[in-house]
């Protein structure tokens, strides 16, 4: 489930990291380079931090494909992408969610500290979207607009502690996944956000 | 003592950080998360330069609460820190030179010939304000303002120098100290800044 | 030959990477620092991704000294470097050219996949000249001015075919090159650009 889960979190990571690019008026390339590190960036920095080498899409070129190919092809259908943007806010919070239990579990098979592997999970889920907004000279949205960064921190949280007691793995899973997923929709829906200052 | 400094350090830099973070009104995670790249990024950046895993603060998760925790208690009193301005820049010049010596050992430790130790001494010092500039989108303070990142290759070149003569170690790292400290403090008291073009 | 356009390449980075900093008002420091990172940022990021450690600029110091003392040389004579604008943009794709082969080399004496070595190239061909772009707080050239990236994208794969056909290395490499050189060139001349949307 989450390999299933992870496919469609890169896919719309790399759509989110397309249209970023071309509303700055990018090229083909910046396009595709954008859609890849937004896309894959966040493991990436959780692979390079971890020491955990080689880095994961290095071993995957399917991503690679994956990712830019999923970049272009927003950039042809972009109207139809922004008609169906509630479903573009989906797959975003599933990519969130995703990414951030796909990082707690590396960072735990590395034999970390639960702080870290809160910290891998969390640098999972959010720095794609940093790297994204950096390259795109705009100030990094993931941690200033409705929960966002917050929901990645909450998920891993409730994930280690499921685990210590001892339900069944797919359940934790589940359930850490579902909480998440709702979390973020309802900030969406009722723009809960953080306090500012 | 090294090691006091070193949590003087990242406690100022956690909060430099942390006031950047809340100018851009970045929420309570995006201000934690800035505090604690600022303390903890310039040591990370060198670690992953230098090889060196596993990263520092993975070992020492106290460093991620420590930072955190600086970063928000910093938006509590951020009236009292604006008027402590004075003493705010004694503990950033502390963090600046306590930064460079550590990262001088760390370059030593591992057998890198003398001016990368001086390179990693100098991106443990500054590259902290680098990227907190980065994720609040200026151009790095560090590299345009009173005597900054020149404090910093100085104290690395004058650590290395002293060490030739066959001094103790405590006493080349006091000297090292000082005189970076002092350097820093008069750049700011008289505006010491290296020409631009 | 290689080697030789390797320090072309570097150098001619390092000086447009002293040229931006300039431009921002960066100070001696900032100019000296943001030159070292666009000539030999783009292999660090490369070897960090394919965990090719010690970095390669750690075991050459000559590195250093050669591009801190082209981009500080740059600020000396920066009249005379607006007027050899065209040399200029010739050494530039030299080194575009010479850090794309060259990144193509490290990725296949690590044995990673094709796609993944090509990657390897693009970014020891661009990631220089993004890491100045960002320094500098712009927008990055590299990914939406005259075909760059795109060049780079045509030289690794060129390189990779040429190789299939088991001709000589030298030929594939001077093939290699002169035709990435000749594309850049031509786009330069000619204004050829990647469609943007």
């Amino acid at each position: 489930m989450l390999t299933l889960a992870y496919l469609i979190a890169i896919t719309a990571e790399a759509m989110t990291g397309a249209l970023a690019a071309g509303r700055r008026n990018m090229d083909l390339f910046g396009v595709s380079l954008i859609a890849f590190l937004t896309a894959l960036g966040g493991g990436t920095v959780r692979d390079i931090l971890l020491g955990n080498f080689p880095v994961n899409w290095t071993q995957h070129p399917e991503y690679i494909y994956l990712t830019v190919g999923a970049g272009l092809s927003t950039m042809l259908v972009v109207k139809l992408v922004h008609k169906l943007q509630q479903l573009f806010l989906v797959l975003d919070a599933i990519g969130l969610v995703a990414f951030t239990l796909i990082g707690c579990n590396v960072g735990q098979q590395l034999g970390y500290s639960p702080v870290v592997v809160v910290m891998a999970g969390i640098i999972t889920g959010i720095f794609g979207g940093i790297l994204r907004d950096l390259l795109c000279n705009r100030r990094p949205e993931v941690l200033h607009r409705e929960l966002y960064a917050s929901v990645s921190l909450l998920v891993a949280l409730l994930y280690l502690q499921l685990q210590q007691w001892q339900l069944d793995g797919d359940i934790v899973l589940l359930a850490s996944f579902s909480v998440g997923l709702l979390l973020r929709m309802s900030a969406l829906r009722w723009h809960w956000r953080l306090p500012t200052f």
